[in-house]
């Protein structure tokens, strides 16, 4: 494994285990039991490759292909709920607020990583040409698994109702398939890394949100 | 482009548009961000044709060959959006009124249109002998996209609680399959979509609703 | 037919009216009128299946190619919601006990059968050598109808706050793709349904749970 794949798979790893462990958190604050806690974690990292893949008709998904990333995303999710259940305290007072830095970091390389790996994944299938699927790609990989673990979980999808989110991984998708075509794979998703996370970083910091109806 | 095609593409826009009307509205309400209204129009103008393109193996699914449909639904949700972001009034009194008639034609307008045309599509794959699929393919394309919507927005299908409206899609589609069979495509799409119109204006012009439970 | 076919087709059946009834019982209980509640019967019933086969490539899922188990579970949630319209008393006091009881075998049958037969689909597909995804395809085809009925009614998934539910799926389906490579298809079905339906009878029994986070 050279320098440029392991760099990769290190963003990867972490992209898993912060998606892996807010799945998790969701699960075990809505009172599930450990194997839906576990549930939640792996469907939150690997749901939105897996249903990239089926739109992509790449079957079985890569999910099943290399079921490290299902493994680790278990293991966090293990983790995490054995934090919340015997040292809750472990998640208050001032170890809340670095867990909740560590955890933003995290997801947000880790919504940065999976954003231009699905859009990767549509141009080694072909797809150079086609701008708006590939964008669709990144984007669904980004921000697909987040958005059935608050469907499974019955809460209010996140990436609809807080901050840049979702337009932070459209942005760096459409950054990425343009820099592609101009000067190819490395500095497209190298770029395209950058943008997600320099938007999502900017929005949680100045708490941009985009507008909504004001409810009565 | 032929009158036929005209006319056929000029329903599928009107259907295109209310269904994204109608989920855009869903997610402004349920205090979604802009994009999420869009996400919310878009999955509901599109997502019972994608998901009925995932069953029969036409991947990627069409939507993503003819961008058109989503960048008309994307369109409509911000129009939606903005409109009752800054001007809600317009929304209120005579001319909601107004506006839910205009909303209904077009919505079941775009119901007859989607359900002919998943027959179409399930016969053009060559499943014509099968009656049971055409008629969920048609049904699938129709609904799916308003069941998809309200899962996504965590409100109870309003394809199970509300008037004839899934049934509506059933018979037309139905009648489309054998009308195929005996006369062939156009009196059978035609055919189809009054079917389906004529039963779901009847149904919400007289108050039909299928039997339920009493909750206590 | 021969006596092992025979056998399988006669728990398959048993598997999708348990899994129809609690569907439909679900959407009743929810408001949900006629349609609805057959609707939700159905998916309940081959929701599982279905996505099994899309995960699989197999277009259009096996539940087209025969319809038999869907007419099965249409009739199933009819007569439930019947039962529960027009003869509520019948689902009350002593009746309710004897109820709850059959449904409990039936749906524990249901769960064992399904499970193995993901197993069994999986490796006819030519993945024999993919524990991990053989064990995933029996849980999907064993759960996922339950899963996706909760998803669209909108209540908590039952399988990840109740019972060893999945647990028996998953501990099942491992058995089973043992025993098939030490002693072929038929121990491997009998003993993974027998494991299934033991595990599950048990933790019903006894009241096993799943650690979760206590609720304040």
């Amino acid at each position: 494994m050279d320098y440029q794949s392991m760099f990769t798979f290190m963003l990867e790893m972490a992209g898993t285990i912060a998606f892996a462990a807010s799945g998790a958190m969701v699960g075990a604050q809505r009172g599930m039991d450990i194997f839906g806690v576990c549930v939640l974690g792996v469907v939150t990292a690997v749901g939105g490759g897996a249903t990239r893949d089926i739109i992509l008709g790449i079957v079985p998904p890569g999910m099943f292909q290399d079921p490290l990333y299902t493994i680790v995303a278990t293991v966090t999710s293990c983790i995490v709920f054995a934090v919340m259940y015997w040292k809750q305290e472990l998640l208050e007072g001032g170890n809340r607020l670095v867990y909740d830095k560590v955890m933003l970091v995290m997801d947000t390389v880790g919504l940065g990583v999976f954003t231009v790996m699905g859009v990767d994944k549509g141009i080694s299938q072909g797809y150079m040409g086609r701008t708006f699927f590939l964008v669709f790609l990144g984007t669904v990989t980004g921000v697909g698994g987040g958005l059935i673990r608050d469907m499974m979980a019955g809460v209010p999808p996140y990436i609809f109702v807080r901050h840049i989110y979702a337009c932070a991984s459209i942005v760096g998708a459409i950054a990425c398939v343009w820099i592609y075509r101009l000067w190819g794979g490395v500095p497209a998703m190298v770029i395209g890394t950058v943008v997600v996370i320099l938007i999502r970083y900017l929005a949680a910091h100045y708490r941009w949100n985009l507008p909504r109806l004001r409810r009565e």
